[in-house]
């Protein structure tokens, strides 16, 4: 398995991305590309326990991401 | 479905653009390519709830893109 | 239209162009590259409310560049 | 032996991950592909001693790492 | 025209070269290539008005280079 | 003789391995690949004076360093 | 005459090596590549007047280098 294969199984399911600079996302990853550019549905955005959701898709450029969990 | 799919649904319609360095822009996205090189019109740029209009369009610099949201 | 399609409309006019480390310069865009590198005549620099003027023509370098507006 | 064989040996081992900007990960390494994406299973974050469990699987972005030990 | 050509113009005169990092070089252009790497002779580094003289010809990374104006 | 080959004539010696951000590895070099991605085992981690042991072998991912000397 | 013949000239030379994040290096130049990888002996490091000799040759990675000067 490859790492991006983490991202196949975690389609339609809430993901937690950690972007650099201390910023992170919580959604439902409903695609992703191999630069991992990721779209997320019913995001919220966390900074510092300050939470701002984002209604409608949200698309997350992949040269920020840091990590992606469940 | 492929992440940059949204920036093709999204045309014409107003978007927030994050980007690196806490700036942030509000406008109507008008074109993209696939480097997340955007032009917005009608824009305005937020920092720390300061509000500054940008007439005409603005090219935003795709490397510089955090994040996309409606 | 393809954003850098905007510099074609914008040459030999003014604009705005932010740089990474919160410097910006105004001035008349006389060419520009896919890369973003630009040309600018009659530039100024502004660095918070401090402008200095560049006479002649000055090359910026596209991987500085934030954003473009006029 | 090329440096990343090493990674082919720690599959399925715990790992300690350092990432850029004082943050690390540990965990059982799962998967690995070329640019250091990892998976890491069991993972705990650890920041300034305090640590973070992130059950499941987590996947860690290459770019955003600075060194992999036992 | 295209931006880089200004630095054909430029050969054998005096340019201001600004770098990443509140740095700055003056000096006598001898000669670039594509990746804006710069070769200046009679340079003089400027840093918060303290000036350095560098005597010989100094090597400038493309990579470091924010903007040159004459 | 190109500088990668330095890397040569290190294999199985003590190195010292300065990283970004302050923080530096001495360790045995037991492999290296083209873009300086490094394995040191009996490797010594020092930030600010203080060692950390990192036993077996430690992965250095090239994007990381600075210098190598011995 | 472009920018990297400057170290086909320098070899065997005394040079100052300039490094992104303050630091630097002075040297005789053994050898270099296209990326600007140096390798220095009889090297010298200084931080802020403070001098640290490096006995052997000394790998400095080119995406570190700022600046090349006699």
């Amino acid at each position: 398995m490859k790492p991006l294969e983490l991202l196949q199984q975690s389609l339609h399911k809430r993901v937690l991305v950690e972007l650099k600079g201390g910023r992170s996302f919580r959604g439902v990853l409903d695609a992703y590309d191999q630069h991992l550019n990721l779209l997320l549905s019913q995001a919220e955005e966390v900074i510092d326990d300050q939470v701002t959701p984002h209604p409608g898709v949200t698309l997350l450029r992949g040269d920020s991401v840091v990590f992606i969990s469940p």
